[in-house]
């Protein structure tokens, strides 16, 4: 493990997360709930890297309310490990940030970015890539993990794949033409066929000079502030010089802050890795394991009668849920809330959490 | 009122009632619930009667579990009309026990018989209905009262109408040809189209002489043991007698144990009475009146997104209900049980009863 001794994972975490409401809730958002198992999205991201990252090089970028959940969640991560945001300022900052306070305590470090609140089967295959990604990033690349669609999904970013890359790695590597924006259904079902495009996983791996320089370049903002932060980190005046900068930053996202215009950016695509974003009750229906007419009861007693490709989420077992003529439908039973949704609309959870915001029916966020 | 002054109501009130589970239980039969508004069925059909029957010519025939729960919700009837069965007997038992207890307190009696648990929007139509019912039993007939079909359901029985009947009556009135079981879909659409076929609404009209003949011809056993039962009625020997003789009796129904046979039957054809049985939550969605998208909210906090025809039945309205993408669907909310059915398949909540009872999870029934 000689080579990745100056790796280290950094954990984005402070996102919110409005469609996976009402199990989601402003005071717990996704992240922090054991959504899939007895594990929180957040531990199982964190021991996804056991026997990869020791606890002292995993990093966790996340703001303030959150903050003391996860320590309780993961205390093998270090205290100082945590790095904590005022206030949400997109993914660029939290790069930026975790990038320039690693490079204070480790001059050569590489890192791994990855969300917090996604969910990968494969385990193997995944370190495989991430290791592959590392040797990659050596070279100088910045290099981004991309997802083989296995559908026309309208709901993910894509990345378009150029050249195949020169090098000894064991593992398909190209260059990146281009990040591209949630696509319409047209468009996604062209990029499925074209077979030279990923959807964008967030998931990334660097040197932490190279994406430094990039963001110096780019975002120069940015680059200004989080080195000065950084210089202020491990002394007594963070607090002050975090709080009188960064509420300035522009929410900004690291694809389209920086990705989108560096040079040297590579891809690896990833095929079979079962990953998913866990972006909306639908997609829970690909994660978990359906019974033979499709259907899924977590944490739920459900008795199905000509019910067909149908979510059940519950947070009571001793509830029973009872289904008759059902077809492609997500059912949420929370103790306040009731949600009986079209698989196919499950991205209209967002409005009607917006709906309540408006409505100042606070209690129901 | 004089016409009237030996007319009485005979409420059927005993029965139990699967189909609107998991809101009417084995504890709490649908009867004595406040389906559909704050007064439960039973309340609402006594509510009916006034200004028609004063209570003291109001009877009750029931169960021994639900009387004292009837008595509390009505008590304005006097203890001694509640007629409490050991157990059910179809309602051939029920009409001949009341008719011949009747017949005991007032030889002149003439009764309506009405179920407990049905729909009926417009009040001052029923009682015209019922009193010129009574004008055609006054004749000799046994009058039941019929409901226009507005749509071709498989869920009633039907009564054929022969030639209309000769008399003074300022309203049709015809012999009835034949009762018929529910049909199939394709005989009810013949029923539709003919135009002289009713749903069987189970109201009957009759002087209490002319029932108790016909049972005493086509019912022998029950003729025997009705009168023996009623000669101990109002005497300290009521409940051996009752005990001994009653659970001999067969289940049968008053429409074909008695009525199909009979000889004077005549039928009131009611169109616009805004008539329901209540018999299923489906039915629910045509008593009660619909938002413009065909939505109902009962007792429930409903946010409806691109949501039609559907009816959400709570019985939490601080429980918030969403639904989004939904046509045609049941939601039933109770403490222990959610119900999310089609609404064409309402009656497969009988299924959902027999398999609770089958795997003895008497908790939910």
């Amino acid at each position: 493990m000689n080579d990745f001794e100056h790796t280290y994972a950094v954990i984005m975490a402070g996102g919110g997360g409005t469609r996976l409401w009402p199990v989601s809730r402003k005071e717990r958002p996704k992240q922090l709930l054991p959504l899939l198992d007895d594990k929180t999205l957040f531990q199982s991201t964190v021991t996804r890297l056991e026997n990869f990252f020791p606890p002292e090089r995993i990093l966790v970028v996340t703001v303030t309310e959150q903050a003391n959940e996860m320590q309780k969640q993961a205390p093998e991560i270090p205290t100082k490990n945590y790095l904590i945001e005022p206030a949400p300022r997109g993914t660029a900052s939290v790069v930026g940030l975790a990038a320039a306070v690693l490079k204070k305590r480790d001059s050569d470090a590489m890192m791994a970015v990855l969300p917090s609140d996604h969910f990968i089967r494969n385990r193997d295959l995944f370190h495989y890539l991430i290791r592959t990604a590392f040797q990659v990033a050596k070279k100088g690349y910045l290099v981004t993990l991309g997802i083989t669609p296995t559908y026309p999904s309208t709901a993910y970013g894509y990345i378009h794949q150029g050249e195949a890359l020169d090098g000894e790695f064991k593992y398909p590597v190209y260059k990146v033409k281009q990040f591209i924006e949630k696509p319409d259904e047209k468009t996604a079902q062209k990029f499925l066929r074209t077979g030279d495009h990923s959807w964008n996983s967030g998931m990334f791996v660097w040197h932490v000079d190279n994406i430094l320089k990039e963001i110096e370049k780019q975002m120069p903002q940015l680059s200004g502030t989080i080195s000065k932060i950084s210089a202020s980190w491990d002394t007594p005046q963070r607090e002050d010089i975090l709080n009188s900068l960064w509420y300035d930053l522009k929410n900004e996202t690291i694809d389209f802050g920086v990705m989108e215009n560096a040079e040297m950016v590579a891809i690896l695509p990833a095929g079979g890795l079962g990953w998913s974003d866990v972006g909306s009750w639908n997609s829970l229906i690909e994660v978990l394991l359906p019974d033979m007419n499709g259907n899924i009861a977590q944490n739920a007693q459900h008795l199905a009668i000509d019910t067909h490709n149908s979510l059940v989420y519950s947070n009571d077992y001793e509830r029973l849920v009872v289904t008759i003529g059902v077809d492609d439908m997500v059912l949420v039973d929370t103790g306040d809330v009731l949600l009986v949704c079209k698989s196919d609309q499950a991205q209209k959870v967002r409005d009607v959490v917006q709906h309540l915001k408006k409505h100042r029916q606070e209690k129901y966020l």
